[in-house]
């Protein structure tokens, strides 16, 4: 199943805000710093955030027991190379923090090149591209380069050095709570454990940072949670400490791989008809750029674990290109300039647009409803025909039983034209608010 | 959306049974008449229709309070016209009742064209059509006229006068009940508040009439209400009388632009899934001509008010081609001959159908539930393959469960074989009634 | 809709078990015998499935009543012939058992062509073929013959003979049960009344046998019933005798003219969705072989007696080419040639699938629910890319409320992959048996 790529509206940099431009400059600089599921750049990183937002940085020790996981020891490296019998560096971590497998194990000595080749890791079919690999749970080492490069080295003997710890230390993840007018919460978790590779996932770091700040800047009915974690261990580990606090959650969102020209993409939950999953799927609807809409399974980012049967939650996974479905996906191709500003800003107001829905939709009621009431003599009689139907719509299904996403959906009107219709009419008198917040 | 046309069976006036002239010539007699949501041409409109069934006249006196509405000022219009400076009437109501736009306040003049301009209407795509335009609820006058004739008037000085009232006096609406077995009722409504137009909706006042008629002569389980409403603010009126009655309502049908040569449009009640909106849509999908079948919304004619969300009454609107769909939709174009004789009968047969099924629609239950009942040694085995698929279908879903527009849907073979094939059944003491009447 | 035909896999012969081979074998051991409703035609067949299977023969005495029916006479014949004035047998009963109408009464003289010609069936279109007839219920006579032949009969006298017995006796039909750890049952039907008829429905009577040979060669959880009834008679008699033992019936198939190279059909019982209907649906769509999944309609096979709405039991038929849709449904055509062993072998192969997944559908329970476990340390994780999918799909929704069945329909994996998916975690410790056999 292709998904079409998004076109740029206007071809060039026309139309831009300045946040796109701005999400990437966010990403710039945390690019170099080189993460994994634990260690230093993860520290470096969320104080970087901490320039936009008051994220706190939580640290977990190794050994803590998760669920059925245990946290692991932290993984710091400081350099790293693959040095020739003539002194000359070939492979050098400082070029690329993609150059060393992650989680390597610490390794200095000399080996020829047969022995070498079995720590090496390269992407024949893009010569010239550095593959990405991980090595968490296995006591291994390893090197990442150029295939071309691979088959230029030369039958001599090489020191291979990787200055790195792996020893009792923290796993550190960010947590930012914005408390609302309700405990009911909304979560956006992104994961920050990918070293220099910029769509998966600095573009949801960058989306998550400016949504948490834009969260911060407005009054909101719900609280908001953001978590910057690490994946899988890292969410799993944040539902560990707070198992007895999920039932808070009343809509999620995993944000990932934002930032390239594809189209939107949207994962729904397990549920598949929670209210994120409707809310998403209307706000893509109601939007030019090309979407779909997918069905969860339990494979891709941290909503594997958030919808992991014992929680259940209502967190679905909001991306462009999904992970696998682009050639650059865990390779030194997915750098910074593969995601465009254009691409993070029309990202960034999809997801304020499905925040706004969040906050937004709610069940009010007709206080007249029996017949039409007269709109004339009040002057709620719209000129224009598309706000008279959604006037009509919302006095129509406004019966206890509608939310104003549910009105939008059967009228096939844009959720705004209905909210608009709704805040005159509640000003008019003809609508009444309930009291209970919740909208099934 | 476009709607196919229907096509003229024999492509002449062959095969027709004469209930289509007659319904054409009811219309004759009707379009002449000027009316409006009150006023003498109602009257006389009902005095016309009281000629073929005993439909009573009720009166509401101005200034009642239904619901959110109040019953308004009584209009009457006896005559108007714009006569130029040489004493020529270049407008005269005796032309045209579409002339004066409903509802105008009287006036008597003289003004120079640039202000009389403020009150003309005109349709400058359709040169030589009047438009048809109203003022219910605004106190205001104006006229209507072809946009050819507008674009000829001289600078000159004009006489206006509409000499109408708008004063205290009564909405009249036109009811007749006919009692049948049960007390749960069938509604039928239609508006008759528009003047010279024939699609809308004098094909609806001549349906509905000619439809009583059919009913009142033959026997009946359910009782009949028919209305002849103006629009809007008859239905409210109506509605509010007898709001405490409208729980009998078990099935209903606002009939409205039905003589036209589109295909059938059936808007299903607010519900979706009432009976009435499974039957007309089983009918419909059993006959020949094209037709479609689409959602309800909240805008068109009086189902706006039986579903609105305090009553939700199961009311669908039987049209063809509906308001909005046809260029000559309130225009003096929609005129006699925009109407068809062949498509006031295509009409009438469907409505027919309808009420038959309503009437005929029931579980019955089988009466040998275990195993096929030997059909042979009751000659009940029938030797064309349909009717014993009937029957084996009839005595397949018999069971409590299903009605017989169930079995029939279910079936997929017409409604009025399996009611054949279930009297056959009965008759041959297979099946046994239900005493209770309702079918889910 | 026409079905699409099934390829021949490979062309030739290649590639077969031999199951095909036997399967055809023992039609050829059934084909000669003429078999009917009652009689020893149906003792002789069912002797021959003796040295199979251990299925018991009943004997229900002429005259039982059995709900609105009555076990009828018990019909034999011995022989049969029309003979010309030179003494030449036109038709004889020694050639085929088609020729003569089943259940003709005996009858014996002599008569001229234009009285016999009232007693001769043929099929004009087909002039080479015998057509199959019966006369059950009608106390008459009759022979079948090409329509050449027919044609070619020459204005003489005739000595008809038809050597039959036509009188109080039993009607015999066969049945094996196999008790497995449960009560509740596995009914597989099919019907042993037709003479030299192949497809319809010598195919049925040997996949049946052979499904009941494996069946007995291997544990069980659910305990089966195998039925070799004649036709509506048989299977309404069954139901009779054993009418409040029905509750045990779990899943319930029909098998008949299976033995065709047409794709598969599978018509589903009457409730449509019941545990069979998925599972066979699930079967036919991961497999290669074209398939049609129909709905239930109450004309076939014992299907309707089984789900008629006093039993509603959750039967459905396994077919290829379903009756009436091959031109030799019902005559000579329907031959030993006809049936393919390849086909026969095919259709016994996804019999055997159907009951494995009947089997092995359960509902299993994720031990560890919150979060994935770890698969690493368990040496769970699998290195091929599907069988990880199916680990994970099965921990995600072995919740409780999801069959093993469920879970393959949800993640359109084929049902073996998770059953071995779950096998594998279920060794592991990651997942605990329900007790409760039922799966919703």
């Amino acid at each position: 199943m292709a998904q079409k790529t998004a076109d740029r509206p206007g071809g060039g940099k026309n139309g831009l805000s300045g946040t796109g431009a701005a999400l990437h400059g966010l990403m710039e600089r945390l690019y170099p710093i080189c993460r994994s599921i634990t260690g230093d750049g993860v520290r470096q990183t969320l104080e970087i955030l901490q320039e936009h937002i008051p994220v706190e940085i939580r640290e977990v020790p190794s050994g803590t027991r998760v669920f059925d996981w245990t946290v692991p020891d932290e993984w710091n490296v400081r350099g790293a190379y693959i040095r020739d019998s003539a002194g000359r560096k070939v492979v050098d971590f400082a070029d690329s923090n993609l150059h060393v497998v992650n989680y390597s194990i610490p390794v200095h000595r000399k080996m020829q090149l047969a022995e070498l080749k079995k720590h090496l890791h390269t992407l024949p079919d893009h010569p010239h591209w550095i593959p990405y690999r991980t090595a968490y749970y296995n006591r291994t080492w390893g090197f990442c380069l150029p295939h071309a490069l691979y088959e230029r080295l030369a039958d001599d003997t090489y020191e291979v050095c990787i200055d790195s710890d792996l020893k009792p230390g923290h796993l550190s993840y960010g947590e930012l709570y914005l408390p609302g007018e309700t405990e009911q919460e909304v979560l956006v978790s992104t994961h920050l454990c990918h070293p220099s590779l910029a769509n998966d996932n600095l573009s949801g770091l960058a989306l998550a940072t400016f949504l948490a700040r834009h969260v911060r800047s407005a009054g909101r009915r719900y609280s908001y949670r953001f978590l910057f974690v690490p994946a899988t261990i890292g969410a799993i580990t944040w539902l560990s400490l707070n198992r007895d606090r999920t039932d808070r959650i009343s809509h999620g969102l995993v944000v990932a791989c934002a930032g390239d020209p594809g189209g939107f993409t949207y994962k729904k939950s397990r549920r598949g008809t929670a209210e994120i999953d409707r809310i998403v799927s209307h706000v893509l609807r109601h939007q030019p750029t090309p979407h779909r809409i997918i069905d969860f399974f339990p494979y891709g980012y941290d909503e594997r674990q958030y919808c992991s049967c014992g929680f259940d939650l209502p967190v679905g996974c909001f991306m462009r290109s999904p992970h696998g479905e682009y050639v650059q996906y865990h390779t030194s191709a997915d750098d910074l300039d593969f995601v465009r500003p254009w691409c993070l800003e029309e990202s960034f107001a999809v997801l304020v647009s499905v925040l706004e829905v969040v906050e937004q939709n709610r069940i009010l009621l007709n206080r007249y409803p029996h017949c039409e009431p007269q709109l004339g003599k009040r002057n709620l009689y719209p000129r224009e025909r598309e706000q008279h139907l959604a006037i009509l719509w919302v006095l129509n299904l406004a019966d206890g039983r509608h939310s104003l996403l549910d009105i939008a959906e059967r009228s096939n009107l844009p959720f705004h034209h209905i909210a608009d219709a709704a805040g005159k009419l509640l000003a008019g008198g003809l609508l009444a608010e309930q009291d209970d917040l919740a909208v099934s």
